[in-house]
């Protein structure tokens, strides 16, 4: 009867509201008008749709923003007390020129629409301009596959250019140049994030592997944000060299991180944020596929942790916390590329696999002497590669098509790094001397300590 | 057939804004399939209220989330620096455990719907599978008392899952040893928590006291969580003892937290977490009743840290600041169970009652030499009852309903911990030597301090 | 006419599906009960974009609210260990109070609607009573530009309101009196900023200059809460004078602060939450204006950060993490009164120009012996003068009534804090005596000291 009074209601609203005269000006007009300045009556029924995934794309943004507290806090953590104001301040630098050149040049570079230089492959652009208005703040934008205004999917855009960068910023930590690291990040989050990110999210050739009809499918980015870091870690990290004093002629000597309240303050709020960096790339509110999503990225990142403390538990003998905290990233980078389009039993298994494999991993890079302070090259660059290729097993995409991404972008960033990192060395240097090394680079670098306790 | 009325709509839209051609397909088309697959016609005028919904029960589900960092950093900051990797890895452990015990048969268990093995008490279930698709994605699901999907269901409950083990963590820290402790939360999270919770959130039998006409209430979990996980905490500081040394022939010798720092870290993201906690347990987005909830958990909140403040300052001559930061906490918990059927003056005097409360609670524990080092008894045991009972002094509920949900709750919760805990005492012990205690768990038990500074 | 392509849709829907037969009651009658206790048929095709409106609300809430963690933190880090009790103390002491007393009286002193005492100028009004129900739970409250319920738009100012008395505390650390503080603030926040905020927010004199035609613009508060905060902090630095041994006959002495990464995690959360406090003020979820402010916002604070770290590089020859951070609030109260009217590039100018003159204005403050050891005034005040004056600038405001809005609201926080300080330091006094400052404010004051390593 409801249902009957409700159809009816607006049409005798005409009448038993007073249609008789003009409507009185009210909330339901300023609502309608806005509606129709949203695309006009054709996108009407769908307006409240827009909106509630527009309200998603931005708090998810938000979410991915506070990863970066994450990050800065993880690498603290795990490293030397006298190097924590350079981590902290490396990442201040890296979410600020980030944002700035994702607007500058990045969006458009990483989004090339119309305007590659070379088709599918490098299409560098300018800056956004002004995204707002007509078409862009409506559902016309990107209909349903990216239900956000354009000003939505830059901002939730930016905050993932930063990520590739921080990632780095962990594994040079410790002995890298301020200098040379502010300029090699600002490169690499301008350039190689952003053209290596538009062979696939900008419709470029990886997004075309067999006509399209097996694209390269990486749901929010195991390979393209995650393993481009965590290959573009590991060529900073061969032209770095090892900290003094870790491998010795008596074997590996550890170097204990410094505090791992901050490290675990920087794992949860990974996992956190992470809920957004899943859940975000949705690109809607559309309620079946996010439901789905929180619940692989927090059953996966479950598994990774405890497996990785199993693991530890027969490896190192003991329950140990920093594998914990890694098996958790390890969990949560191996369901990035596969969020959407696995059971949540498969998360379990492709969040264990990854926890078991970034201990080994730690262990084995250890072992060849490639000093990785916080484990980033395993945890995302490793892990990256797991959770990809496990999209072939479990989600149905395409095991050649997941491998050449896997090689095409693990092989760009390396090689973008490698050159940047190189010419950057050969021109001002990118490690600091031995005695600045040994006396910490906040006094040396930056004039103060981190802490001063009195 | 949806796809025929809503068509029109744009089509006579499509005459009033003059357009002569037929709408081309685009983004409304998409919308269209999505609302028809999202249950048909019949659910249509529903889809976007069940899509901010939904989106809020996954927000709310992060939020829970980050309340798990809450307790690991209060409680790392409520103890000693020594001990701090032990409750940092428990933590983890919790949170991991928890998540994948609930999909494997918490979940099933919480709500057993139609699979009771003793009706309305017991009904303990298998795994989740695949909740996606059909109506598990659909208003159909849970209709407007639950509007989200399976997955957001899933989640949401997931997250609340793991705390009554977290509570437990702190009252037993300093002292217990961590594979008991891995194996005793697990039983606590995946069957008393589940078995307690389906008495009451699962249609059982609390929820059809009087008939069903004067169920237990307990809006988001006075009882069901918080006083579950005090009373089983309790249970398990009897069988553990006190710390060495915490009550001397001299008196009480109170062992000072080693960051408070951390601690107000914890109590700030618990009360931030607790928005989604209560806020989620509307379970939509109805903003009547959200407003309502955001409202009244702020107030208490905030009345619950002025009491104790004041109390404070009269009781021990000084503002003391852990003080404060439980009197947040009891406010918390004190409006939990009625957060949403009370006013906010009633909230007020709610979370008031509730910080005078812990501050004399916490006093009568030490006194009686009962040594819980965060004071997770008197804040989730004892204001639960509070919170619990007041709802039927301001919130309409039945006095009796409410005592014996609290006397059901928390026997069940003491007895199922107690025994639990004792069986793995007679197995494998539960507590540490007085030498690993002496020295320190981080050390003793996980092989690497805390804190490394240099 | 729209709202005619509307109205048919559903009576043809009822044709379309077949409703010879009348519907089974289920979840969609429940929704139409509710969207028609919403305020009836008329409010009918605006309840859902209402809903996702009042859902932002809350969510934007909540993080306003986790910025008083972030300020705890900075304050902490910045200032000496002996005195971070004190602080913690003092966030949790203005975060309940302020969230009291704006239900006591500052809500309806804030928003005098028809019950001025001296019209524009003065409305000291009561409490908030039962905000629930009828008009002020729908879109009827307050239609486009408020779409939120009354309890919504209680919770929103309230997290606001505590922040003006948060930034004092920051100027006045580390030599303050307890006692004298928290009847202070308390006087600042009930009274004090609620006026202020009346003459614009609230619909008073300033909203009205040139009859409402150019009203003072400040869109979420530069000057209205930051700078309002700024002011009174300068008030109040005043009267206490710097702390022991900074100003010394050898010149500056620098006080460290004693823990870089708090400082460094106060500043992200503080970053995090402005997406609620601008993001939030847009009032409602449309799509537009929100993709705007969080772009504008986030680009602002990056462009303040990367100008500070080049500002700081040139003046004090080292890139310092303080300024860093600094920069980036800086950059954040420089895009808060103009969020909404301005374009990206707009916005990064607006940023990088905060982020010099923050620099500056710390370096001045400290010269003219003012001590800020948070540098709190430079960064809300100075920076709130800048970011207010820019609307004129950059988003179309009046030049004049920008200048009058912030001279009125500076000058009467100066002048309120200044007299309501004085008469506590005749009273009781407020600062402690040298003894207790040497000591430390932890001890001397909250008898504990925050840290205890063991």
């Amino acid at each position: 009867m409801l249902l009957v009074a409700f159809a009816v209601a607006p049409l005798l609203a005409g009448t038993a509201f007073g249609q008789d005269a003009a409507p009185e000006p009210g909330p339901v007009d300023e609502y309608l008008e806005l509606v129709e300045a949203s695309g006009g009556a054709e996108l009407a029924p769908a307006f409240d749709f827009f909106t509630v995934s527009m309200l998603w794309t931005v708090i998810a943004a938000a979410m991915v923003f506070i990863m970066h507290l994450g990050f800065a806090t993880l690498e603290a953590g795990l490293t030397q007390s006298k190097n924590t104001v350079n981590i902290l301040f490396k990442n201040v630098w890296i979410i600020s020129i980030g944002l700035l050149t994702y607007a500058l040049l990045g969006f458009n570079t990483h989004y090339p629409v119309d305007s590659w230089q070379i088709p599918g492959w490098l299409g560098i652009n300018g800056p956004i301009g002004d995204l707002g208005g007509g078409e862009n703040d409506t559902w016309a934008y990107g209909g349903l596959s990216l239900a956000m205004t354009a000003y939505g999917d830059f901002i939730f855009q930016a905050m993932f250019a930063a990520t590739a960068a921080t990632i780095v910023s962990g594994a040079v930590a410790e002995r890298v140049k301020i200098g040379s690291f502010m300029i090699y990040s600002t490169i690499l989050v301008a350039f190689g994030y952003t053209i290596a990110g538009s062979w696939h999210w900008g419709g470029g050739w990886l997004s075309q592997l067999g006509g399209g009809e097996a694209g390269f499918y990486d749901f929010a980015g195991s390979t393209v944000v995650h393993g481009f870091g965590g290959a573009a870690a590991l060529a900073c990290v061969l032209i770095l060299g090892p900290r003094k004093g870790k491998y010795t002629k008596d074997g590996i000597k550890p170097i204990l991180g410094h505090s791992m309240p901050l490290a675990a303050v920087g794992v949860f709020l990974l996992f956190f944020g992470w809920f957004g960096f899943n859940g975000g790339s949705v690109l809607s509110a559309n309620p079946g596929p996010l439901g789905l999503v929180f619940t692989t990225t927090a059953l996966a990142a479950a598994a990774g942790g405890i497996a990785s403390i199993f693991i530890s538990m027969i490896v190192l003998k003991k329950p140990d916390l920093s594998m914990a905290l890694n098996g958790l990233l390890a969990g949560l980078v191996s369901i990035t590329a596969g969020a959407d389009s696995v059971t949540p039993m498969e998360s379990v298994i492709m969040g264990a696999v990854g926890g078991v494999i970034v201990v080994f991993s730690i262990l084995f890079f250890d072992k060849i002497k490639i000093d990785d302070p916080v484990g980033a090259i395993s945890v995302h660059g490793v892990c990256g590669i797991w959770g990809t290729l496990a999209v072939a097993f479990f989600g149905g995409a395409s095991f050649m098509s997941q491998l050449i991404g896997v090689v095409a972008v693990y092989a760009f960033a390396f090689i973008f790094s490698f050159a940047v990192f190189f010419v950057i060395k050969l021109v001002m240097g990118v490690r600091v001397s031995e005695e600045e090394e040994a006396e910490g680079l906040d006094v040396a670098e930056h004039g103060a300590p981190a802490y001063n306790l009195n």
